[in-house]
């Protein structure tokens, strides 16, 4: 019986976890299992290299989809610790590693309408990350009329908004986004957004396609409706990149640091340190989210340069979108082109 | 025959006329005329204070309509030197002078559904004046499940959006508050935008409502689809302020200025004098657009404390939509249940 | 023996106590003693209103100095959690209080030259506080020669500049202020800066005046040269507001917390308990910076809402200033003689 | 008698002259003279390729200093269409030509320390030139304790502020340069300033170095104390873009088209075509001044992306004066070591 009702209680737990990342899903239900395999109905594959680390997690079926929390399909994460620090040449590998996984996930028609969504509220920094990349991707849908046609079939229609957050309009994200969608019928849809981390390292170092949809304000506030293919008519590839932890998660890792670094001198039958060790990871984190209130529940946790940093994520996920959308023109042709 | 095609391209003239203010019409169509009455089926109204002048124009039939170049309806202006000054009096007096003139024009009711459309766009300060307000207006359509039935019972439902431009989106304005409202099915549309005037006198000391809708990017750049109660299948409200001219009529104006400086010096009999004072006021104005070409074609002129006097003009439009709006609760109980 | 050195070590401790509030550093002292008195050579006066409580924190001697860590001198704290809020009937409020606390510590003479000094670096938005408040400072100084006399009289001359921080200039921020100090001969500095607070409920919740001076940097980043009478030669008024709290004092918050709740259920002679409950206030701030890095010694931890907040309490220290300095001039005096 | 008269007049003209631009004074002195020569005492040079053209103007002596109203010393101008346009490869080619000038002017020695002063009003977009280059610029020598001797040795200590101006800190701009220098002690002063032009079609489209020295607010506004030698105590190079025309400027340019367009259709005998083409420049353009008063006094002329060209132009001379100053590091190393 026992057993029985602690692995319910698991599962709602894993279920409840606040990690938009398919690869900390994984990381959680396989620390819940004795065996580090990949959970049943799940399959991961990674690539290294000296840049970076690039994961694809396959949900395959219904129980993969239940033990990760997340909807069936693909997510690819591309982890890097330069996509923290001003390294252009970092930068420039990424932005191409990312534009062709963005490729064989979304497979955009050669003439395909794209319509990309960058959701998150401007006036919060890290927040931000989805109307600073749609400012800086290369719209075009606008200029079919007045351009000649050997360049026209070069190129695809874009078209791109920041529909921003209900506490800015009053509206749910996702009728905006469906409100527009009905009217510009696009062929895809690409949303960006921030998202939220349960590891602090995480930060600004990881970021996430996938082709399953995306809840508008995962990363900071409450999650909304889903823009996915069922709810919008459309297929959705989304892209996001964890920029901030909640206050709970820092205090979590820390005190996961704490009590490991206290294994030596703390006797292991002691009951205390038992008890702190034998909580569940979401119990700990729930109780720690109890004790923050009222307080932290609307602190959270960024680097201090974090201007700076959603300013060349922005870049690099813009970038990627545009080469990745707009492959048949040079950097040359579409400056000439195209206005600021 | 010369008369009656002179005829015709006067009227041509006067509907290219491009001036987004009524009072303005009204006074070309005056100086074409002998007299100085209101053109046949408009009649025109005056209140002066110390503070402001409050002109109200109807545009009362079709004779009218086409004389002013501009849909039949009431249009209410409120000019003040004040609005570009930083002086707080006459901003509050102006605030609740328009605050009222709105409830009369709009007349809402008890629990409409109001969406505040902010024209224009962000990156370009003069015509950054819809998005500013949008950004300070009172947003409470999300609240209405949170908040108590007795305050809710005080307050009406506001969303409020910034389509952006054109340029930015690559989707037509009139698109997009189309799919938007379709979702939302709001009771009434405000919407501000910046315009252009053909007095540099006149930039950024005149405010103009108007329930006839409203063409956005009228300020700068092209006119799109009109947002109106045809388009949209609510009543549309527009709220306007000039905060540019172009580069032709600062020239236009300066010249006119010239050519009455001169007339003393100068006989009257003179044939080049002659020809200038006798072109029609349009034709100038179309002959200075091609001598400035092509470099000014895309210079606009701006006071430079551009910055400084949309911040404040776009503070007293949302404080009047406010006050207009949320008639019943006070700012203390405003400021308590909404957040930034 | 081990008695002394602990106490050196306890001294030690609290000189090296990362909090710029001369009232945490009163409740650290407290808490080392096992009175509640004030600490030797320092008095504390509290009163407190619906509203806010002042607290005046004179410290008298060496020997108080150093207990707290902090040079002689008056400190007042005003703290309200309206501060935080968009409470405007609150923000007027402290406003007086502010100004007035502010004339009783700085005396300005009647044409006393002022210069208001805003450190901090304006990219970084807890720490962008006194660029913002220098940026809404009447200032006057300029308008000397253009002013009629009979306003002039009434008008103190103020000049405000914003130095930024080394990372920006490549210079000491104390050598710019101290440069500009020498050219312009002041009679009193008024600096504002962001402070760090050890307490998260703290954060954007205090204003802190006091007559001895700053160091600029103290919240985010290191600690600089001092600013004050001895090292620019003119008496240095210090305004300051804890803007952030580093990610150890999360940390630390928390855990205090959870002990505290974890203490019935444990037995109070539980070795691991006892060993946490302990460690002295500074011991367990360091042991947690420790276990933070490398990850987190560059996060910090910030409301959501940040810009807002910044925004406005910058809004109350800039009028607060101006009411102080400018008694005799009315608001719209103000308005009409000054621009933008 | 009528003659000299004439002749003290068109020189006081020249010196009152509104151009910052050497090439500008050229052009006009050779309009005052039949021939097309370069004035006495003045030598010209051109270059010019596909990209660009590239003017050296010395001015050699006081006779040459005397017909330009400007000191003695080299002024280089660079000007290109593409300065305004998206056009990426151009701006490359630019920045490279420009760093080859800045280092033939300002000679900087191996260990030289250098200050980059950035001067103009931040909150006017056309102004902001100097502050937008001062936040490109590489800024080093706060490194120099932090960094490896092997680095350091390759590396220019530079140091960069943004003074503002008088409006904004009510201290004259030069007298807080001054005071910062006395600090600093730098051997070199680049100094970067948006200038005014006298034709609308060089506005943005052209970049002025000069070892001469620079008045600060030349652009928007009132001439300042200069910032040369003599003032400051070190070389000062100056950087200049003009970035407006004022409002008069415009209607003067657009005037002499009409005028010339007019030419065919008028008889030359007609003496009013004879009054406007007979008055001398500085004659027409204090008329048109004094009729644009009071309401254009304070507007000026600029293209609709402003704020997009500065971006761009303040990129390209910040990465002209890197390129100079730190010749012998990669940016490859740049970035490791350099903090936002």
């Amino acid at each position: 019986m026992k057993d029985m009702k602690q692995n319910t209680k698991k599962q709602q737990n894993l279920f409840s976890v606040r990690t938009d990342l398919a690869i900390e899903a994984t990381e959680l239900a396989q620390q819940s299992t004795t065996t580090h395999h990949a959970p049943d109905g799940v399959s991961v594959h990674t690539k290294q290299t000296d840049q970076y680390t690039m994961t694809t997690v396959h949900i395959l079926n219904d129980t993969g989809s239940e033990t990760m929390g997340k909807p069936k399909g693909t997510y690819i994460t591309i982890e890097s610790e330069g996509l923290k620090e001003n390294d252009t040449f970092c930068h420039e590998e990424i932005t191409n590693v990312m534009a062709k996984a963005l490729s064989a996930l979304a497979k955009p028609k050669e003439h395909a309408v794209i319509l990309v969504v960058g959701l998150g509220n401007w006036n919060i920094t890290p927040d931000a990350l989805g109307p600073k990349v749609v400012s800086k991707v290369l719209v075009t849908r606008h200029l079919q009329d007045s351009l000649p046609p050997q360049i026209l079939e070069k190129m695809r229609p874009v078209a791109a908004v920041s529909p921003g957050v209900m506490g800015i309009t009053g509206i749910e994200t996702g009728e905006i986004v469906k409100g527009i969608t009905e009217k510009l019928k696009p062929d895809l849809v690409i949303a960006i957004d921030a998202l939220a981390a349960r590891k602090t390292s995480r930060i600004n170092a990881a970021i996430q396609l996938s082709d399953t949809g995306i809840a508008p304000g995962a990363g900071i506030g409450n999650k909304r409706k889903l823009l996915n293919k069922e709810t919008l008519g459309v297929p959705v590839i989304a892209v996001g990149v964890p920029t901030v932890v909640d206050a709970a998660t820092l205090v979590n890792d820390t005190m996961d640091k704490m009590l490991s670094a206290m294994r030596e001198q703390t006797e292991k039958t002691n009951p205390f340190y038992q008890m702190l060790t034998d909580m569940e990871t979401e119990e700990k984190y729930t109780l720690i989210t109890e004790l923050l209130n009222p307080y932290a529940e609307n602190m959270f946790v960024t680097p201090k340069e974090v201007d700076a940093v959603i300013e060349r994520l922005s870049r690099i996920i813009a970038n990627a979108i545009n080469v990745c959308l707009q492959p048949q023109i040079t950097l040359e042709d579409m400056n000439r082109y195209t206005a600021y």
